[in-house]
């Protein structure tokens, strides 16, 4: 029997929940004991947690966001903040810490882990921005959100025959905006990844209204710029019109797709296993089908980058 | 039989393909023929027309937008530009025209009137900002897309124990913000009808995080100020911490919902009724579950504003 | 200071979560002390109760079903139930009850009332078969889930050149076939209200086929008969082949409309003040956009029926 | 320059239509002539079909179905019909055919493929019961697509502390019944892969109730049985009583997923090439990440079964 705890890190994610449920559920039937550290890492320098129980994540499978709350904790960079919160975690005897979170999260779990804390890591952000798994838990999500908001755009682009460019999240990684701009239609996709030339896309949109495309979407990654700026740069240097969305918050919630749910609860499962059987500094994600553990350092020596096939694809198919 | 035109103009609304599709197979079935403009009063000026089937509108009931297009004409409001499309319409030997719009859209028809063309509107904005009607077309559906926009927002406000400002239409009207305000369950929520204190407003959501609430949602209608100034507003003065969310475009999109696409086919059916039988400056709308006509002029005295009572009703009910 | 009890009872229907809040909040607003009994009229003869407060109802606005439960009792018929259930209701000193649900439920609640119960009835049925109001709590989510599934029931129909048969719910009314079925363009809408005639409905079906429509769909209420005795008669009878569909559980879920959660916190923060003020053995419901209070004996007197000239809209737009 | 034909076949798939357009807009970048074959087989048979531009699959993306027709041909089991497609074929000049079906289609193109025409296949079927790639294409869709009932039906469930069999698509396989049913929750999941016995399903449901469990749902794949089968046998057997719901139809409609679209998108790109290259009687699929090309003996010498650990998380995860 270990203690095992838990926390939510960083921006909300579709899933996290399911992964909160598969971790207090397998640890529960295997024998542990597991608690919740509330709203991310300040849980632990505050003190706040409780033991959960199977009723404890009853209904929450399909629900948007974290029920035991997260936060972003520029102090815990401190680290005598850091060794206050190995501190409180000794104190209450846990043998190990699962946290879910992005790049950002992992970073504080590396810190916290040099004090003697023994963490997994499972990814838990829409970005889709990590290394060692296919996909973040939240990012399938997200991009089915994105892909509804970006059909309702085109209603109005449509009728209007205008240029909309749909600003999405994404600030290292254009893996939402070329999911979504993809399975979208749209007729660019501008990412961090890629290089983009402003004559060449407004050319590129011209010719499509030339011949007879009724509207146009652009899809930008919030890292490039945002939508305003491009539609700005496309007035001024081209003359070219075209109004803007920008989606916000709205991406990051909503009830989880069954694949987000499905690999959180995957990847929820073989952290218990993991953390229980001694293993440390690493995250627990998913590549080409199989649950693979990578450490930390290697997660976090470069971020994850989106396929140039399938950007070229989405540019071949839009005619 | 008659020949009747009709027309979209104006911000696209969900239902107005409805709308079209109950005029075209409204009239056929009485005898007449059908003709649309093509991008609202651009296609009068333009002579952009065609005749429309039974076949022409088939498939588009549930489809957002506007299939014959859309647009604003701000030289439309030049008398010489009227006079060329009533000499247009004229020519091609019409008997009367259908408009649907929102309040500019009726002003052109107004001037277009003066110049001898016989116009019925139909209310197509999804702002519920026009007299003659309970609702207008659109904006059943606006309103449900919001509500589902703010739930998937308070996912992350919850998450994070944020206050979050969502941005929605209404330029006049504080409808949408109300409507879906209310059933989102929001702490508050700004409208142009209702006086709003900086002050109170900020309290009230501190008061609420201090009573252990989760996360604080707000409302505004963008007629009064944008998310942003509020945001930027009440950290300046009142030190307090909240993030925005504008939903733009996002908003006018989507499938209709059952009543949008019922009252455009209950109003578009009237409408062809009315021109054919000489009725001409009026406006067909729905209150209190009966169709009526009323005169543009009474139709443009004044716009709808939100009823109080609910507006009270809403703030009694979140606690 | 009034102690009000409130139980959902019969088919759930989504809303009647924001009934109870709205009973509740209003309730604690002016000074009551607010119980819910669980399960429908059962939790009253097993005594199963809890005061609710502000925090009780917190979060379920937008949530389907109810959260304190529903049942069929039809034990409750019972004239020596009825007076233990009376008995129950008097030891816990309760002023008046408030009781959520449909005709069924209404005549449990007149029964209930000869013993003394002072009760006043909220309108939640999907079915929107109930006189005293327009709609019931539920009528419009039902309706918009009903017209998403002939949506995608739609796609295999055009794509296999089929019919479709789709049964919905509505065993006295057709109100739920009428609208989602006007909405979604069906082919044929068949209710109890009005004729139905097998051959002609093929007949109708045929032609719009040798006319070249890529699909129909055919909607009927449940009270007619079901999707396969009606696909069974064509077939047998006029050698037509069909397919079909029976949407059941699945209309009384999903998160509800805006327009249900207003029309239920309307209703609900009314029914408070009703059953305070001493009235009884009435229903409140809304009629033309005011709210309105019915005795239960003229809304059960008979039920309501779809209004023929929608149907014939209906019909008429279909060619 | 090829002339390169396509079809659909079988059951209607959300996916179908952005594999169309890959094929098409890859077709003509490529410096090919693309054909279309109208309602599958049939379409040779009958000789309807008719060249495909860029325009002809605009606005297509992200809708259901198929707008080329599908259908199920019987007859095409007859050497002779075979021989009078191949004939026709061969007459139109073309140089190769493009499948999107299920097993079924599959043994279609190998039996036409022995008279000479040169096939490339696309998994195209909600069942995903295809060797030769991880996901077919409209899987994903449906899967969510089940999900979403199954969210909407437990809100019934829990309301009235009921247990509801779910019956969905799944003759052979049971990947819908599994993935959904553990996105969903589901407390038991019924599959043709796995052991089922009767009594320990029934005293699994009992002890979750008795252990205070508010509903209960089982899924079932219509492989095993229907649900009103086994609603019939728990009760007769084991004197336990459920509800059920047949989602039927549902399941196979609706805007496909990004998933799908991306999926559709690859492999449609993919088998232009490979036709065009002169691979014929295999399948393109994508396997872990890759697209591959498996030949069609051993795509059908036997079907893919569910992954059994996903089987056992699911039951895990149920307390």
């Amino acid at each position: 029997m270990k203690r095992i705890a838990i926390l939510t890190s960083g921006g909300d994610a579709p899933g996290m929940n399911a992964a909160l449920r598969a971790v207090v559920r397998t640890g529960i039937l295997r024998g542990h004991r597991i608690f919740a550290f509330f709203n991310g890492f300040k849980g632990i320098i505050d003190n706040e947690s409780a033991e959960m129980y199977n009723r404890s994540v009853g209904d929450i499978l399909t629900r948007g966001g974290t029920i035991i709350g997260t936060s972003r904790v520029p102090e815990f960079l401190k680290p005598e903040v850091q060794k206050l919160a190995a501190r409180n975690f000794e104190l209450l005897e846990m043998d190990g810490l699962i946290v879910i979170g992005g790049d950002g999260s992992f970073r504080g779990a590396v810190d916290l882990g040099k004090f003697g804390v023994p963490i997994i890591g499972l990814p838990g952000t829409i970005d889709n921005d990590l290394n060692g798994t296919d996909n973040t838990i939240g990012f399938d999500t997200a991009v089915d959100t994105v892909l509804d908001s970006i059909r309702k755009v085109r209603d109005t682009a449509s009728s209007h025959h205008r240029t909309i460019i749909v600003e999405v999240m994404g600030r290292r990684s254009g893996w939402i905006a070329l999911k979504a701009g993809l399975a979208g239609g749209a007729e660019a996709i501008i990412v961090p990844e890629m290089p983009f030339d402003l004559e060449d896309l407004t050319h590129r949109l011209e010719s499509g209204l030339a011949r007879g495309k009724k509207h146009s979407i652009v899809v930008i990654a919030e890292g490039v710029m945002t939508a305003n700026e491009l539609s700005q740069k496309m007035a001024e240097k081209m003359g070219f019109t075209s109004n803007t969305v920008v989606l916000g918050y709205v991406q990051r919630g909503g009830s989880p797709t069954a694949n987000d749910i499905i690999l959180a609860s995957k990847l929820g499962a073989r952290a218990v296993d993991e953390i229980a059987g001694g293993k440390s500094d690493a995250m627990v994600g998913e590549i080409k089908g199989e649950v693979v553990v990578t450490p930390f350092d290697e997660v976090l020596a470069e971020h994850s980058i989106i396929d140039p096939n399938l950007y070229h694809l989405a540019m071949d198919l839009v005619h």
